[in-house]
């Protein structure tokens, strides 16, 4: 069986929820799977001495139109949640967590967090908010909210995040087909191209 | 006669090179014109707060494999000139005094300049060199080396490049049409689209 891909990103993420809409649907024309792999993008920033899009004079004004322009071309629904970008520290861990017991049910949890915040604009910044998504998905939340308080599951996001880091992903989405580095939502028609072709 | 387009870019942008190949054609299948801006991005990157690509952690590896990939997507030779990013004044400054003469000399000089960049890996950074590419275009030599030490020639590029910077220009290539900016050169497929639709 084909090498899954992996898909890095943040759930403060505009892009990354853009690429989110599509990632798999297009690993699966290929027959391919999609590791999921939520890190936290601030961490990265310390290394490549970046900020927030929104936060840079310029940047900040292109991408908050740009965010949305995307969102139309991709079909998808758009707000910006406010605060943002927002910690998501708490849905990051969520997402491991449960992946270690269920990664169908981690995949469901990240796709309704996404939606939440930037098909609805809500910060999913709270662990009570991130027990509340994945309620429906038939996650216990007493359990859920005493496993993002365990050191064990902290350790796993910090060392996913440095693992992320490592493999290149400086920003997100960050999309790796077969060693080969993708970076941002507008690149997925490469990712595509790259997995009917092999190269170019 | 409808509005030309802008295209905004920095001689010493390799996705500035590479939109360069296409931003004309794409133009003509939808009736328009395109007004090359070459300005300094270094200028830009006061503003932003940003340093160039390559010297930048994690994002500097990404990008030097990202450009030559781009180039072969985009079937164009490259060659990243040694040094990189260079000081584009020169041809800059060649630009914008030879199109209140002649714009279609002009607009052969910019391709021969991206040509020698990024097509031979050669920096274009002195005024000898710049005169040495204007000449096959019917350039006479010492009148563009008296231009390029002209004051007012100076103060026009510095002009030029607040302009583009009041524009939004933060990054290379950065074209707007009708008013609505892409920035990069895996936006010309979105430009392609917004100049047949009018937006979505």
């Amino acid at each position: 069986m084909p090498e899954a891909i992996d898909f890095y990103f943040d759930f403060s993420s505009p892009y990354g929820y853009l690429a989110s809409t599509r990632i798999d649907g297009i690993a699966a024309k290929h027959g391919r799977q999609v590791r999921w792999r939520p890190f936290l993008l601030g961490a990265a920033f310390k290394t490549t001495e970046q900020k927030p899009l929104v936060e840079q004079p310029l940047r900040g004004d292109y991408h908050r139109h740009d965010f949305a322009r995307s969102a139309r071309l991709f079909g998808v629904p758009f707000r910006l949640p406010d605060p943002f970008p927002f910690a998501a520290v708490a849905p990051s861990r969520a997402f491991y967590w449960l992946a270690d017991r269920d990664p169908e049910k981690a995949k469901a949890l990240a796709r309704a967090v996404f939606h939440a915040a930037f098909g609805e604009g809500r910060a999913v910044t709270s662990a009570e908010f991130v027990a509340a998504l994945a309620e429906p998905i038939g996650v216990d939340r007493a359990e859920l909210l005493a496993a993002l308080a365990d050191p064990a599951v902290k350790q796993r996001l910090r060392a996913e995040t440095d693992a992320a880091i490592a493999r290149g992903a400086f920003g997100s989405p960050f999309v790796v087909v077969d060693g080969e580095p993708f970076w941002g939502s507008d690149r997925l028609d490469q990712v595509d191209r790259w997995l009917a072709t092999g190269g170019w």
